[in-house]
């Protein structure tokens, strides 16, 4: 047999996999939409200028290109069929190529229909995207984005919303999580009065991996990035500021007197976390001030969430951006989201066997078959079981029972019906339930209130 | 601005348009599910070589390929790198396509994980597909395909539950149909008797246009493909067979008395119809000796689904084969399927304005903004609404009140919830009805109350 694969860092997603990612999707939707989202979808391939040069240049390298179709090379000119010239070549013989994320796709979208969109748009898109990404543990190829936006807006009803469905979302997954919260205009207001204005992008990478590298390499690495000593010695009690956020942000605001952006900053803190205040969230939310994001493009919030529970980095991150259109020619579409990690999240539950029993079977009802005659019958009764909303199969072929009950086994069947002559003399099923063994005799009525029952339960 | 637009032949769905595809895809999920079938999903790229050679000379060329990633020059001969060498250089310089459909990735499949799957396997697969077809009305270069197959059984139950499911399926869409089946081992039986067994494939390519230019035409491209006048003629009181399918099949039985595959065909087509008597089906079911669907690939029944009320093609086909997995050299794996066109079902419930009118809207409430105070007192209120389930907005801005009700018309929201001082001080709600205009006072339990019934009525 020929040996078959996928590409690299691709997936199949089995039955199991895909109970459980359903699961994920509409728990996520359902929050969304509760809250007024509404989805969209954009095409898998885009055209190559919309997505060149939004990513960097390691992110233009990382683009999936599609060859174009038909005679490719007739429009190329000669002088560029040679090695080497891999880099120019692609962009004259590929004009598309797949989606790297859904937030340029989406900036895209606005432009395009802005004069059919009901501002302030809410919208959530959940989408697959692609990157030519080394393949390695967890990172994949293809994977799923689940964005949740809102533009048009400048609002901070609209962080303080988001914060909330973030917690809505965790508490239906069963999750413990912290969310942190920074902002780069406080982040902005720090560069300026520690007089390293123009390194603001320096700072906050550098200061985004303290938790991964911790306190002592970030300032090594600042540094080593041209700051002054000066400087990051002035950094230092900005970083180790210590309380609760509202204790953090009053000392912020004697410590950023001098920057306006940076008061700006703090205000937009103090009343996110005043809308907090008054609900009832079930996650931590804290104040980080190291929290960064590595993304250059957010303007005000920043916001993480991370797993309590298991060590795999933040499953939903996000923040607000006051020029998502921008790159498209549409100035001053302020916008705010944030994106959920469906494939960590899947891991965390799965690891935490967190999934919900009921999400991981589909058939709820094998009937064996004995043969035509109980065939014919048990066809008759099939319709009422569908009719009650319960997936039900017969097994199709008169295979020996131990095969067709293997098959439940394997498919985790719960209940399996056995109508042979004797039931349908009586005109009723037999039903075995598979976890315990036990079988019983019942109605067609009575088999069905007992799966529901079962269900239930 | 930048004049923005996305790949020829592709689309954007809006949230109108994501609801009428939600509605169509959940709907034929929930019969799927109903009867024991199984979701997967495979990667959007496949390995060339898995694609390649699948779909025809034609297809080959409708492939959108990958670029390489890197320097896919590299590994090119300079001797390949020319002008007019485009087709060669294709597969050099690329080994990876996106999904051209879902039957060759499904093969693919079980072949890879045959030793994890329990068959017989109930699989459903709803996914994009890409073709570098020329884009013209109705046909598109991406499209969702949603196809059901259980493969690893021979029994005709299969067939029958298949037709069943797609009577359920339309049946939940309002939608008047005819189902028309044949098979391909009669359509052989009568290339046989006809002396011109070799030429199934073009009596069954031009028998398949007979809706489409009728039957002199048909005789006329018979003969050109080279068929005698004699089997022309022959073919005739074939085609034109009358009766219900029992009068037809009892008159097949004596015209393909002279073929084993012929009259194994007739007898399928006896069991199948006589599976279909026992049920209530909705549609009217025929048997159609002219229906061949083109492809190749059936060994037993062909099916394929008409809108009654529309003229659109053919809304769902599908059919046996006893070969799926042969091509990637798993022998013996019997199957059979249909596949659901949900762009056409699209079109139809659209064009019939057949759409669940509540499938159409998202947001449920909107509450009006009309500043600080009253937001927060709404804040205390919205979170009853999300936990009765209704979907509720708060408008983000303190925007002019025309504004904001635009806002709500725009989006379809049927209801607005006016909060002001008055109603603080009351501790009520004006709900506001946006299709009859009226207002009424109302506590939160009354207004939720007022919003479940009037989604019932």
């Amino acid at each position: 047999m020929k040996k078959v694969s996928i590409p690299k860092g691709t997936r199949d997603y089995s039955p199991d996999a895909m109970a459980g990612r359903k699961y994920i999707f509409s728990t996520i939707e359902d929050v969304f939409r509760l809250y007024g989202y509404q989805p969209i979808e954009t095409p898998a391939m885009e055209n190559l200028d919309t997505l060149l040069g939004k990513y960097g240049e390691e992110g233009d390298k990382l683009l999936f290109k599609i060859l174009n179709s038909g005679d490719f090379l007739s429009a190329v000119d000669d002088d560029q069929l040679h090695k080497g010239n891999s880099a120019r070549l692609s962009t004259q013989i590929s004009e598309k190529g797949l989606r790297y994320d859904l937030t340029v796709p989406f900036a895209r979208y606005v432009v395009q229909h802005r004069n059919e969109i009901n501002f302030p748009f809410k919208r959530y898109q959940i989408q697959p995207v692609w990157r030519a990404d080394r393949p390695q543990k967890g990172r994949y190829r293809e994977f799923y984005q689940c964005d949740v936006d809102i533009i048009g807006s400048r609002s901070l009803l609209n962080e303080f919303e988001l914060v909330e469905i973030i917690d809505r979302v965790f508490e239906k997954f069963g999750m413990n999580i912290d969310i942190r919260i920074n902002n780069r205009k406080i982040l902005a207001g720090i560069a300026e009065v520690i007089g390293e204005r123009d390194r603001l992008v320096d700072i906050t990478v550098a200061l985004d991996k303290t938790d991964k590298i911790g306190a002592e390499k970030v300032n090594e690495e600042l540094r080593s990035r041209g700051l002054s000593t000066e400087a990051v010695d002035k950094l230092q009690p900005i970083i180790n500021l210590t309380g609760d956020h509202s204790q953090k942000l009053e000392s912020l605001k004697n410590i950023l007197s001098g920057s306006e952006t940076g008061i700006l900053g703090v205000n937009e803190m103090i009343r996110l976390f005043d809308y907090l205040q008054g609900q009832a969230l079930k996650a931590n939310v804290g104040l980080d001030l190291t929290l960064a994001r590595g993304l250059n493009y957010y303007t005000g919030a920043i916001i993480e969430v991370l797993a309590n529970d298991v060590k795999i980095g933040s499953v939903c991150g996000g923040g607000r951006y006051d020029d998502l259109t921008g790159i498209f020619g549409l100035e001053d579409v302020s916008g705010v989201g944030v994106s959920f990690g469906a494939d960590r999240i899947y891991d965390v539950l799965h690891q935490l066997d967190m999934f919900p029993k009921k999400v991981i079977t589909g058939t709820r009802v094998l009937f064996i078959n004995f043969g035509p005659a109980e065939e014919k019958h048990i066809l008759t009764v099939l319709p009422d079981f569908r009719k009650a909303g319960i997936e039900t199969e017969i097994y199709p072929d008169q295979a020996k029972l131990k095969k067709q009950m293997s098959y439940a086994n394997g498919k985790g069947i719960p209940f399996v019906a056995l109508v042979g002559e004797n039931e349908i003399s009586k005109n009723i099923i037999t039903i075995k339930d598979m976890e315990t063994g036990m079988q019983k005799e019942m109605t067609t009525q009575e088999a069905i209130r007992h799966v529901f029952v079962a269900d239930e339960g």
